[in-house]
């Protein structure tokens, strides 16, 4: 007989990081909020006018959620670069005034920190926020922010995305702040002190999850929709799906679904739909209709009522602005990966052919 | 007997619109250019620093292929814009020293047409590029470029696509020209005005892509991938073949892939792949060497010894810069969703669920 202890149980490690995340935010509310804070201060006083991201995989949905917060809270433009312009074709901009914020967990990519340096000899002010303080990124860039997650070891990344959304969160409300913004509706209000315990909450209710994973045990194909503070969600849900579970789920912004990929959408191709509550909801509204009526199998995550209109669902927690709802709603969607993942007999910590540190040039 | 002029023949109206593309292109070179270079230079004696692009479908893919002009030939940091941020969340961003282009087919969706207002009150430069001049977006610009492909009746958009392409070329050669920038290696060399000539000489190759067609009419999903200038292309394939043939088919750039998608291609799961000739075919390499090595089925649209290094594949016509590749890259894409199309008994001029003009808000 092996001894237990050395068998591995597939998943256990997803399984463990996914849990830690309220205790991830927390610390992210505790220890890493002030230097946070000094951060921005520091950038707001240089007074970037435009803001470019940049990241690769599960980093680059988190950035797409800070180009969100750039444009609706800071009313900056924002832009996600092409890394292989700089990588590839040696393209020289001129960065002048542009604050360049590269998103990584392990900061060791190599294009990343050859377009981090690159930004900086252009001008840039540059920002670095990873989960590795000593990592070649943070070196390179001007600023760090350490999203103080821990070591992640099951290849599909969970804590570090939630707590690269905490930070970027505080990030964008400690710029704010400092140029005297009205204050986003979730800051200093209860509402981001809330999330870790929103969080566990949320985390606690693996039965309904493993029924929801049934529904998609033999799906063939996945649409994932949202649109607003919601769409990077729906990026991220895709990502997580595919990786672990290998099923195709292709996420499309509400809007863009209905330019083409809509043809695609039958009653045997089923529609995951991120709802949020307030002004992201209410634009995806039309969609959700459109898809109601061709007769979609529609599964949300969003208010209870949306829930309750919907094929299935997981209802959230009412209350939270909708700028740090996509800290909650990733939750039942990267437990539904895992228990997808499971129920197909595959191992969630080990998918095939992928390795922790991806280093694209 | 039915009038066999009253059958709908499926797939008529874009088998012609595709077979228009050369003529078009010549339009555009002939009578399209010199409003283009005005336009380009009117632009750039207002010395914008950024340039923000909006769009969706097609038409966005047009626009992320002017991002990466505007990067590489203008050193200009270039973002798309989220354009929820400003028709739902009200965004107020202050956009003074912006170029903001938007690209319509129509000219007619009601976000794409407020969006732009909402830029120029926010003190962009607003350039439209439509194939409409007397559409309400075209009125609410401060500028306007007609790509000039005449009606087009099909659901899929085919050649107000390189349409688009080879006239935001055009306003970037004419802006690094304004500018005294290096002329691009197409810019006025015979290579810009040969491209009619060859899409003509690749449109006549139907027979090759319905051998092609043969091999994915039972294709259950499909990869396709590629890096730098040809990426645009790898998603404009994708949504071309979703929205024909109902397959879906997930784009990637080539370093994206390997964070995390990688994991779903297997055996089964064929991958297309546009490997531009030139730096960005350089680095996806890495990518083709890593799909191989997993046993993908790998179909080619590249250079004669990429698809000969591949399972199945496309050569193009050797000795066109890159920049201006992806105007017959599509090509082959198009015939290829249109051919697989006719063969599953679709209809490609008419998906279900769709309208020519979608309104969204």
């Amino acid at each position: 007989m092996s001894d237990p202890q050395t068998v591995p149980v597939p998943g256990r490690i997803m399984a463990a990081e996914m849990a830690e995340q309220p205790a991830v935010l927390q610390r992210i509310l505790d220890e890493g909020a002030p230097q946070i804070r000094e951060v921005a201060a520091q950038i707001a006083a240089r007074n970037p006018r435009f803001v470019l991201l940049t990241a690769r995989g599960t980093s680059d949905n988190a950035a797409l959620y800070a180009k969100y917060l750039t444009e609706i809270l800071l009313g900056k433009p924002a832009g996600l670069t092409s890394m292989s312009t700089t990588t590839a074709y040696g393209a020289k901009p001129d960065l002048t005034d542009v604050l360049a914020v590269t998103v990584s967990q392990s900061g060791g990519s190599p294009d990343l920190v050859a377009s981090t340096k690159a930004a900086r000899e252009a001008g840039a002010i540059t920002l670095a926020v990873t989960n590795n303080a000593a990592s070649p990124l943070a070196e390179v860039s001007e600023f760090h922010i350490d999203v103080l997650a821990g070591p992640e070891k099951a290849l599909p990344a969970t804590k570090t995305y939630t707590a690269e959304l905490l930070a970027l969160y505080l990030l964008v409300e400690g710029l704010a702040e400092a140029w005297g913004y009205p204050r986003p509706k979730a800051g200093g209000s209860p509402a981001v002190r809330e999330l870790p315990g929103l969080a566990a909450g949320v985390l606690a209710r693996k039965a309904e999850v493993k029924a929801l994973a049934e529904r998609y045990r033999f799906a063939q194909r996945l649409v994932i929709t949202s649109r607003g503070y919601g769409y990077p969600t729906a990026r991220e849900a895709a990502l997580k799906l595919m990786e672990t579970t290998y099923i195709p789920a292709t996420p499309f912004s509400g809007a863009d679904l209905l330019h083409g990929p809509l043809a695609m959408v039958d009653n045997v191709s089923p529609v995951i739909a991120i709802v949020p509550d307030g002004k992201g909801g209410e634009a995806l509204q039309p969609v959700l209709d459109r898809l109601r009526g061709r007769g979609a199998d529609l599964m949300v995550v969003g208010r209870q009522e949306q829930v309750e209109a919907a094929s299935a669902g997981f209802a959230l927690p009412a209350g939270v602005p909708e700028e740090v709802q996509p800290i909650l709603e990733i939750l039942p969607l990267q437990m539904l990966a895992y228990e997808v993942t499971i129920a197909r007999g595959q191992d969630p910590d080990a998918p095939r052919a992928l390795a922790k540190v991806t280093e694209t040039r």
